[in-house]
């Protein structure tokens, strides 16, 4: 199958991350456009994609036939002219969160999807791609620990720019618990509240932060959220899920801790296929790449042969019972 | 660039999970061969490898110049009349561990690579590229803790098939280990010794495992390598490390542990680069194979409107301090 | 110093276990009265008081002279008619809590002890006793991390008995927060709040529970507390604290976890004099009350006699290099 | 029943926390006695022993007929001379460990035992009174997880005095782990062998180590001991258990963590009796050594007033589902 033709749509941060991560990572697809006004960043950009073009605006990359697909990764308030023609185009779309600032626009999206006869949108919520909120919501759809009964969220930055103000606290941080509660539970938000904790003087724009949002769901669960974007320490988003017989948490271990029958428990391995999955997948792609540059990017045929002497006296030490020495050859100076 | 043309030897268990590997996650790389006597297991394993021709043997695949690189899965004592052909055809090889499988035939295949010029062969000592033993590496390197003094090691499995026999203990298991002990020390192994714990009844190849191996490198580092292979609780591989002022383990936690100073740490994200790397990396891909199948595969337009309904709802609670209500309009059938 | 001498109020469940508490484990005190108006439970607990007397009332007791102290471990409801006449005879007090059931009448206590002039009353708030929080409050106090902004609690048990009732989540399970948020912070709960979580079916008494418990304090911390009586995995209180710079954690480990500079932490020992404390009391104690009953109660000189012997072969194995096999005389039938 | 009047022996680091601890935490015990050749060093002792009287040698103590029982905190090459007359006087001792430093002299005093037809003598191998101990060793002997087939010890001292010499490692530190191995065995160990890690640089006194000695038990259980006095980052004390089915741990987390059936676990309370235990035992303790100072050390009746306050208002906001203020009286200057 060929490759998967991509336009991103703007080359700031999440952007140019976006571009690196579908050339170095991602299999069957390749950046053929980059859509953004601002030429210098486009370019900048574009060092990563060596296939893509430069287009200023989407209309100039659709009528260039330039893509297959749209990822969207500008600000919010700029995807819906985006939207529009990519959905006209009948271009399958990849739209950064949130789809659009408001109601109003988000539900314009969804009527011109709809006229179109066919999905093109997907919306870029990636936590429910985290392997812990997936098994938190596979563990609450089995009721094996009876029903959900509340959740206990924390979103927690280091810092934020200067840019960031009050209102984002909701639209552009806290929404992402708004998708996921709901993931989680499959049950719509029914009420939203906010309370203050005490302000960090650590938040230098002036807004009042961390605060607390209370978000009930239609299915009678309480979600708390505590939104914290100034408190050094580091990086971390948890939640943590009430059950009627225990209790799961995911974000703080890789995977989920639970508190079920007395024991509290995280998941062992039972292969190497789980517990070195990642390993492998890092050794081929990185021999792949260096193979294409002509070199190896790990061990060599001289650890091979290195092992091989070290085994061959641990057999024998393990047939005899004795301490064995390890003879090997001399270094050539071609491995050097 | 072009795409990597990977011919797989051996389409066995290995081979076949590399092959669901270049296809599915590896970017710039696409099996073109499928190198396998036996003809139904190469069709059963292409079937993961659209574009790839069945050869026999080696020899009729370079002949066809069916590939830029050759992966070898087969096991070890069938690498080196796989390995000669490859290095004479100029073609880079990732060869899976052991190179081969005694010191002699790996001492051959250093002088067959050596007189070709040039590093065509990189083995498959995959833990190298964990993120365990890399950061474990680097913090030996960085002398932050001191010397290395020792390394405990486990290696355990919950069992294996009634073919695995007593050397196999050594290598195909132990094998690991020795390779990542001198990765990690940078330093040969000098003596080998193997005491033997209680034999485990679970074990009925015959043999007794679990037994302890002790390997001392050039540098005075002694790692004990406790090697079991029938302890049904799960798969685990872990590597404490003894420092002169502190005790670091890989393997238990994802990440590493450390008894620095009178703490015991794991690492915190900082940014949610490294949090969501792999739920972002994921999304992507998902994105791109079911775009290709003209689907998608996530959050649709609908949980873009729904998110947007409740964040307006959050916002205005921010502002106001009072509970909202969150409305919605009706659902399309298109989203049903 | 002689032993303080102890009346228990109340041999209900609480206090049979003060009872044992104090004979056992605690020293320099003993118990000389239990007072409790049934009679067959009074006799019961005190077989494990062998100097207490009974009382079918404190004043009975006082009029004796049974008693240094007062210890009341009756329901909140009937600690008023036991604490006047305690204080007008001007015994120590330490009465479980509640003090009394309801601010006034826990006032009119205030004033009566202020009356005397002295403080006799001492509440049985007893996590403020438990490492966990005496660490977490030595750390709010530091300002090391900043200032505390808010706190997380949970607060669950497996199930309660079917007389458990509504107000009781208030007045018997969160005026434990009650106080230790305020002992934590140094400053008064100024604002109430509850909400409720998704009813847990578990719960047969009819009332609805889990709640959310939102407590402000004067000095801005907002406090939540999931007050959660019928979750069957087991026993957990913990505290979760947000300071400016960093989180701490209580009551899932012993001890406490933190997350600061990036570093997920908890605290090792330094001294074999802290990893050992309890061992050693232990140790001591269970020597005691074997000696008093002419016994012995741990390690033999059999025992010390098989170390000494190993320990031999073990110098002698260190200083030669060698496996040394250990021998041991027969041992007599006198230890077997 | 009376207090058991203990006659320490050796007033150094180990005899004087024994001092403190029977007379502070000891229920039904009291020193009597402190048998120390330096006036000085006992006269210091005793300041936490207000009933004990001093004596330079045990002799003169026997024939004062100054104690019920002895506890014996002098060097091993000691006890002896103090075993030996505390016997023949028919008083029971408390050992510390070793019993005597050789095996010869440790067969003395088991012969001395037996020809008095009573055990006298306990040793003070104190693990064995450790909850991480007691629980492994439950678990072993249950044979829940198969078989026990190895142990993997660690014993980690930050730094060691001086004084501390080469053979110490095994006779003064291995010895613990040579008692507990067959404690956990209840098998004899048969064969002692040592090795060497790399040497320790922050180890001034000139031997080597960590050093890593195997223990072979009767029951052919192997155990490996890394025993390090010198990695500075703090105290651990650990052992790792590898049966047939599973893997255990103690001394790392408090109680012991399990590897079994793919579930990494450690056991969760299921009652306020044991998360609190030692919160009521010193908080009960601390009241009645305060009580006996004519003090309160714990939440006053002010405490007891402002919780019950906070309560009533917390009922209220339970049963209006509203936000509630928490009124005050003003504090008395009583309390200030
Ligand atoms: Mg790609
Ligand atoms: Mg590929
Ligand atoms: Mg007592
Ligand atoms: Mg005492």
């Amino acid at each position: 199958m060929s490759e998967l033709r991509i336009g991103v749509v703007g080359a700031g941060l999440m952007g140019a991350d976006h571009i690196i991560r579908i050339q170095n990572r991602i299999n069957g697809a390749i950046v053929t456009a980059v859509v953004e006004p601002d030429e210098g960043r486009a370019k900048s950009a574009m060092e990563n994609a060596p296939a893509a073009k430069w287009y200023p605006n989407v209309e100039a990359a659709i009528a260039d036939k330039a893509m297959d697909a749209v990822l969207i990764a500008t600000p919010g308030q700029f995807h819906e002219p985006v939207l529009l023609p990519a959905l006209a185009a009948g271009l399958p779309i990849l739209c950064e969160k949130p789809l659009t600032p408001d109601a109003a626009s988000s539900l314009r999206m969804v009527e011109a999807e709809v006229a179109t006869g066919k999905q093109f949108i997907q919306v870029g919520f990636m936590r429910r791609f985290d392997a812990g909120y997936e098994n938190l919501r596979s563990l609450i759809s089995s009721k094996d620990q009876g029903e959900l009964l509340g959740l206990h969220c924390a979103h927690r930055n280091p810092s934020v720019p200067e840019s960031y103000h009050n209102d984002m606290l909701i639209f552009d941080s806290v929404v992402h618990e708004i998708d996921v509660v709901r993931f989680l539970t499959d049950s719509p938000i029914e009420t939203v509240e906010v309370k203050h904790m005490k302000r960090n003087s650590n938040n230098h724009s002036g807004f009042s932060d961390p605060i607390l949002v209370l978000l009930k769901t239609k299915s009678e669960v309480l979600a708390t959220v505590e939104m914290n974007v100034s408190v050094k320490f580091g990086y971390e988003v948890k939640t943590e899920a009430v059950f009627e017989n225990g209790i799961a948490e995911i974000g703080r271990t890789s995977g989920m801790t639970t508190w079920f029958n007395g024991q509290i428990s995280t998941q062992e391995h039972m292969s190497f296929k789980t517990r070195f999955a990642a390993a492998y997948d890092s050794q081929i792609q990185r021999w792949v790449t260096a193979t294409k540059q002509g070199k190896i990017d790990g061990p060599s045929a001289w650890d091979g042969y290195l092992a091989a002497a070290a085994v061959e006296a641990g057999v024998k030490a393990l047939n005899t019972g004795t301490l064995q020495n390890v003879e090997y050859a001399a270094k050539p100076d071609f491995y050097k």
